[in-house]
This record gives C-alpha cells, sequence and structure tokens, in this order.
C-alpha cells in the first residue's frame, strides 16, 4: 500500500466509526464484484465502508475526492453486468446499512427512502396502503433502491407500469467532492430545470451516490388474473404476443419462455409442461379491467392451437413466481452467457429465429426467456466445457451475434441490466463517437476526477 | 444592422431557398413570442427561416455557430411561459414546414415524427390502428410535437398516461455547431448510457435542436365514461378527489374547477351550474375497467353532497371538451396572470386555502382549475385596471405569494409549462446554487457559445 493510500485510510478511520471500515479478507471479497461474470481473480478493494448517514457518505467522498481516490458504491450487488465489479484501486461504499423508509406518505402516493431499502421490503411497507412500488426486477427480494436506481432497472411489471426512471421523482445525491444537491421534485409533474433526475437514473454509480430518492407509488392492484398459455412453437407464442396487443390489452406481466427454459422449470419443479408444447406465454391482467381482460384474452384464443390454464386456478401464479425466482439455470459446469437485449416488438420473431441460426451455426445451445410485452429479451448461450474446438470462443461469437443482430434491428444491447463493465465494449456498436463524446464529457463535469465508479457505464 | 448580421443573413442566403428566409415585418413580429406575456414592445428576430430538412437545419446551425448568432427555435408557439421569446438580436429557427409524419409503425406502437407535427394530426393518424399519442396539452390541437418536448408537456390525460417524457423513446438533435446525434432508442426499454432523451425532453431549446423524434404510442381505450362532480365548495371538491384516490381508481382525466372558472364557462356556454355548487371535478375513467371503475366512483359518492352527470349522459364529455377549449379567459379588460404550479397531493387543500387568503389579502380576483390527479394547480388572479393602488403591483405580489407558498409545501414553479422567461427569476426559490451551476456547466457542455435560446429556461 502507498503512504497515500494508507494516509487515506487513517483519515477515513478518524471521520468513521471502527465498524464502519472493513478490511477483512472476507468482506473485501463478499464486495469485489457483482452477479456478472469476471473473468480471472477477483481484485480487492483497499477498504470496505459502510456509511449510515448522509453526512458519513459526504466525509468518505471528501475524503476521496481530496485523495483522488476511486469510490465503487454498491447495494446488494445483484446486478449482472459488473456494474460493481472492483477493477483497481479503490474502496467500496456499501450502502446496504442506509436502509431506512424515511417516509410513507399514502395520500401524496410517494415513499422516501434511504438508498439500502430492499425493492420487497418498501412493497411489503407501502401494501398495507394499498400501494406498491412498481418496477420488480426478477431481484426484488434482494436488491435495493439504490441499485434500482443506478442501473434504471425493469422487471416484469414494467410493460404496463413503466421502468424505474418512470417512479423515481427525486434524489438527493452527494457529488464527487462530496456536496449534497436535491434533484427533482416531490410531485408528479415538474419541469423546473433539466431533467437531472433522469440523468442520474440509470448511471450506474458514475456521477454521484444517490443517498436517498423520492418514489412514486401505484396503487396496488384490486384484482389480478393470471393465464398461462402453452404454444406449440415459439413461433406461435411471439405470435401470441402480438395478438394480445392487437385485442388492445395491456397485460401488467407477460413473460415468454422458450422450450429449454420450460425443461429446466420442469426438472426444477417436477412439472410435465414442455411434452405438451414447445413454448409458453406468462400473462398477468390487473386492475378494475382485469376480469374483461381475461375475457377478451381467452376468446381471443379461442379454437387456437394453445393450452390455457383454467380461470381461477394457480398455475399460471405459480409459474410467474417459478419464473421469478429461476433464470433457469441449472447446476451442470456447462459454460454460460446471459443476455439482455431489447429490438422493436414487431422484431421480436425475427429476433429469435435468427438467434437460433446464430447459436447453431457456432455450435452452441441457447435458450430465451423475454419481457415480451417490451421486446426485452433474455438469451442465455451455453456449451459443455468439453464439446468441440474452443467453447468459450465460440460461446463469445454466438454472443456477440445475438449482440449485433439487435442493434442491426433497431434495438439496443441492453434492456434494463446496465452498461456496467461487460458491456462497454458494445456501446460504440450502438451509438456514435459524437453521442459517446456527450457522455464522457457530462461524466467529466459531475466527477472532474473521475473516482466515481470509474471504467464503467460508458 | 452591423456587418457580421448582413454577413451572416447573405450566407444564410445561400444556403436555403428565397422562401425560406423571410424579413417581413409580420412575419417578424408573429415569430417574436409565443403566448406568454411580455411586457414592452416586441422586439423583432433578424430573420426567421424556415427549414424542410434535417439538413437544413444543420446549415442554419452552423452558420449561426460560425457567426456566434443566438437562435430561437419554435413551432406554433403556443407555450405560456416566454420560451420562445424574442429577447435580443436573434434569429428564429421557425419547424413549422417540418411536419411529416415519417412513419408509424402499428406492431412496434411506435411513430417516428418531424417537430413540426400538430399533436392532434398525429392522433388523428395513429388513431385507426388503435392507438393514440397520450400527452394532450390544452393545446393539442394547434401545438406540435417539438414543442410539446421542448416543454415536456404535460396535460389532461397524463395522470394516468405519463408526460410527454414518458412517451418520447429517442430524439435526433442537431447540436449547436451543426452536428447531428441520434439519442435515445427504437424499442420501450433500454439502459444504454446516459439519457439524454431525457435531457432533452424538456429543456426548452436551450441544448440542441430536435428534428425528429420516435414516439411511444398507446392503446386507444377500449371504452370511456365521463362523469362531472358538482360539489357544494371547492373544499368539499379536493376532498372528493382524496375519494377517488383512496378507491384506488386511475382515471385518466381528473380535472378541478373551481366556482369562478364554473361563472366563466356558464357564461361562455349559457350552462347554469354555478347556481347549484360551489366546485367541480371532470373525471374520466378508461380502458377496460371503466365500466367498473365508473360503478366504484358512483358508490363512492353516493349519498354525498354532491351532483353527479346521469351515466352515458353527454353532459360531462362536453364538459371536458369546454375545458380544453376554455382557460376561462374572458373578454374584459382585467390584468390577468395565469400559473401552473404543483404541490404534493395531500397539500392541494391547503394551498387552494391559502391562495384564497393572498388572493384576499392583496385584494385581486382567483380562480382555480387543477389537474387534480397530478397536483398540478392553474391559479389565475385578475384585478381590474382601475381598481385601487397600482393593481399591477398587487397583482405581482399575490402571484409571487403563490408561488412561495408552493415551494413552502414542498412543490414546484411549473408543473408543466416550463420556466421559459417568465419563471427564471423563481427557479433560484425552488433550486439551490449548486443545482443551477449544474445544469448552467451542462448548457455550456453542449452550448459553449451560448447561442441557442439564450437567457431561457435556466
Amino acid at each position: 500500500m502507498s503512504e497515500t493510500q494508507s494516509d487515506f485510510l487513517i483519515q477515513l478511520n478518524t471521520v468513521l466509526s471502527a465498524e464502519q471500515l472493513e478490511q477483512r479478507a472476507e468482506v473485501l471479497l463478499e464486495n469485489s464484484r457483482d452477479f456478472g461474470q469476471f473473468v480471472g481473480d477477483p481484485i480487492m478493494p483497499l477498504a470496505v465502508v459502510y456509511p449510515r448517514t448522509v453526512e458519513d457518505v459526504q466525509k468518505v467522498m471528501r475524503l476521496a475526492y481530496e485523495h483522488r481516490m476511486p469510490v465503487v458504491s454498491r447495494g446488494a450487488g445483484t446486478g449482472v453486468s459488473g456494474g460493481v465489479h472492483v477493477t483497481g484501486k479503490c474502496i467500496v461504499l456499501n450502502l446496504m446499512q442506509m436502509n431506512r423508509i424515511v417516509e410513507v406518505r399514502p395520500e401524496d402516493e410517494v415513499a422516501v427512502v434511504e438508498p439500502g431499502v430492499i425493492n420487497y421490503d418498501l412493497n411489503v411497507a407501502v401494501s398495507e396502503h394499498g400501494l406498491m412500488y412498481a418496477p420488480d426486477p426478477a431481484s426484488y427480494k434482494m436488491s435495493t433502491i439504490g441499485g434500482n436506481i443506478a442501473t434504471n432497472a425493469g422487471g416484469l411489471r414494467c410493460a404496463k407500469y413503466g421502468v424505474t426512471r418512470e417512479s423515481v421523482l427525486a434524489v438527493d445525491v452527494v457529488l464527487s467532492d462530496g456536496r449534497l444537491v436535491h434533484l427533482g421534485r416531490n410531485t408528479f409533474k415538474g419541469v423546473a430545470g433539466y431533467d437531472l433526475t433522469g440523468l442520474f437514473t440509470g448511471s450506474e454509480g458514475t456521477l454521484g451516490v444517490v443517498v436517498r430518492a423520492v418514489l412514486r407509488l401505484r396503487y396496488l392492484p384490486v384484482d389480478e388474473r393470471d393465464i398461462s398459455m402453452l404454444f406449440p412453437s415459439l413461433e406461435a407464442a411471439v405470435l401470441g404476443v402480438q395478438r394480445i396487443a392487437r385485442a388492445r390489452v395491456q397485460p401488467a406481466i407477460l413473460e415468454l419462455l422458450d422450450l429449454p427454459t420450460i425443461e429446466i422449470l420442469d426438472d426444477q419443479y417436477s412439472t410435465n409442461y414442455a411434452a405438451h408444447g414447445g413454448a409458453m406465454l406468462l400473462v398477468r391482467v390487473d386492475g378494475y379491467g382485469a376480469e374483461k381482460e381475461e375475457a377478451v384474452l381467452r376468446e381471443t384464443f379461442e379454437n387456437q392451437e394453445v393450452t390455457l390454464s383454467d380461470s381461477g386456478a394457480d398455475e399460471a401464479t405459480t409459474l410467474i413466481e417459478m419464473r421469478r425466482t429461476s433464470r433457469g439455470d441449472t447446476k451442470d459446469d456447462a459454460y454460460r452467457m446471459g443476455e439482455d437485449i431489447a429490438v422493436p416488438k414487431s422484431k421480436m420473431s425475427d429476433y429469435v429465429r435468427e438467434l437460433r441460426q446464430i447459436a447453431y451455426s457456432h455450435e452452441v445451445d441457447v435458450r430465451v426467456i423475454a419481457h415480451a410485452g417490451d421486446g426485452n429479451l433474455h438469451p442465455t448461450f451455453s456449451v459443455e466445457p468439453g464439446a468441440g474446438v474452443d467453447p468459450l470462443a465460440r460461446l463469445s461469437k454466438a454472443l456477440e451475434g445475438s449482440i449485433r443482430l439487435a442493434i442491426e434491428m433497431g434495438g439496443t444491447i441492453t434492456g434494463e441490466h446496465g452498461v456496467g463493465l461487460i458491456k462497454r465494449d458494445w456501446l460504440s456498436w450502438e451509438q456514435t463517437a459524437d453521442v459517446l463524446l456527450l457522455q464522457q464529457e457530462i461524466k467529466a463535469l459531475f466527477d472532474p476526477r473521475n473516482i466515481l465508479n470509474p471504467g464503467k457505464a460508458l
């Protein structure tokens, strides 16, 4: 450790209590990465800092700014793009102890929270008021609101209720030099000045540290109806998505599962869906219109080659929970790479067909689940370690092909997971040099010493 | 005219056709301001330029950049915050001739438009596909999508469907130096890089010129049901808003009209509502849940002191149209100042009570209409020119009091109209010096020569 580094740590010690500054190996390791792939050995941060107050964060940032010490802010680390991977000398600012729900204001339909609040805990707290916090990434039982804001997280029900950005009204942010600013507003509408709240939402910890957020809540639906639809093929299921749209029904949840995914669920839950179909849609309609919407959907698929779950049965609800809690990762030793592209809705069918072609030509397996209502697809490529020549290279080629295909079809490299570390190289495939430069300039404006999660997101 | 100015105009002439460059007095006058108040004589631009293509805009901006010539971009000029008022030497870039609906992709639920497309025309074009462009400012029959994006316009039905920002997926922007950049994405979801599309939405022409936009469309509701509710008092009507929320009904439209507003409508349309009540709510529920929601609302207000329009009658629909097309401005000679604050929903009742107190203490009249579902209130103060000592000063004092009150209650100085020219001084009441500085730095980054609508929005 260099002299300036130990000087920095000594000073950190003077502004924080002893248990807020961790240097034990197992804590460093735990905080060295997120759920995203990491090639090579993990890199340890110099220390992990656990702020408890906004002032703690300010003190840490002031010192980090002064010492030009990189800071990786993180919550639960459930991200899958390497957004909080440690890549060099830095400290980790772990916000999990700032986990108070500061205020729930049911009449305003608003909650004020610290960044370490778990998405699920917030939903439990507001549900007693008949309210919900809508964005529900698959990780919602573990992931934090701060992390959700950092990645502008999506989720299952954002087809109807919007992504994180649509639910964040205001954020308190500690800037790189330790100044605290309040961005946004406490009201549903407001257009005073530039939308800096939106700029921070999805900025992956590169512009400042969100230490508090004002969130818009939605009405907990008075009725929810789940339908599973088992189609003979993936193509038929994608056509089913279009039929639902043409019926002008806006589901709260509209998930697409292909056959390999169904097989994994069958395997994990001892069900037997794969024997009866080739792809599945899981549909939830909710609110006062749920009953009618269910009727319209059942009518739409009458006399079609599709098996619908019975009305009122638990079957589809159980399947949605199965899908939520499992990304279908089996316990075998296959190499595996998952993705998160989005395409215009009309392109889903072509995308899936060409995706399979790509997997076939590189001799790797692929399976797909999708937030089909948003055109957001999560393909997972896999290959057995011993299969053929250089399986990892083939896997990478297939993955690369799937990303380029999404861009060719007018889509994006990341629908909801964020760029993080892993997708940085692809960003220039999607965005021009001018656009990348503008973002780097904004980064430099907010973080002139490049200490906020450097090397991520851009 | 200085030598550089005439040199600039001569060069403009070489890159545009003759009819694209206007210097006739009446055209200059028409383009010198928007619907917002302007004190003193109008200031004329040097010229009004009518681009027809993206390349035209690029040529104009390249020249303007080179000559450091301020450029005020505008559409129909229906804004009410002076966002396109001419305040000094400049040219006006009038985008009304770039009015093509480039593409409607019904399967993608997306439209691609030029900035001069009228909001209403877009809605007509997409309605044949069973779709709508949701944000509907009261000016929607005249105002352009470009202007709507510049102000992040709200409207009546954004309580349910969100403001302009929620419907803009991507924008093509000509930067101050003439470079063209594509920001955003063609998909519903996407988190690649910072949200520059959101940054541009609501930036009032100060960061670049939006020359094309990709818009998300929504399903045209299968059912719409309108109910008017006549309450004995404004307080009762505000409580009515809370009752609707507690019934967990999310109206598409929820407008509040106070007694003076009702009197003006009575006067304009020869109705007689004021004789029977003190305030009115106009409610629209829509979609598959409309029937049930109507039933729930009727049950909620059963045995209450409120008169509901009959189910299925045109009455409430007519009233909504009356409210849309009239901000209640009578033809008398009174001085009049309208505002656009927003407060947390629970504060509406207190706000309205104290607002009347402010008007009373300054001896001016006030009336209020509100997008009550969003807590967005439009008070209008007025006073007769001959009434008492310095009526204009009293009007300003009352207005100022209403703005400060909104901020004290955790609200904002502008819910949907934008800061423009008129609200600039108030911005520092709402936002700290640090936040204002960040925005000025962003402005300087995008517009280093300060030629894009200088002196506005910030």
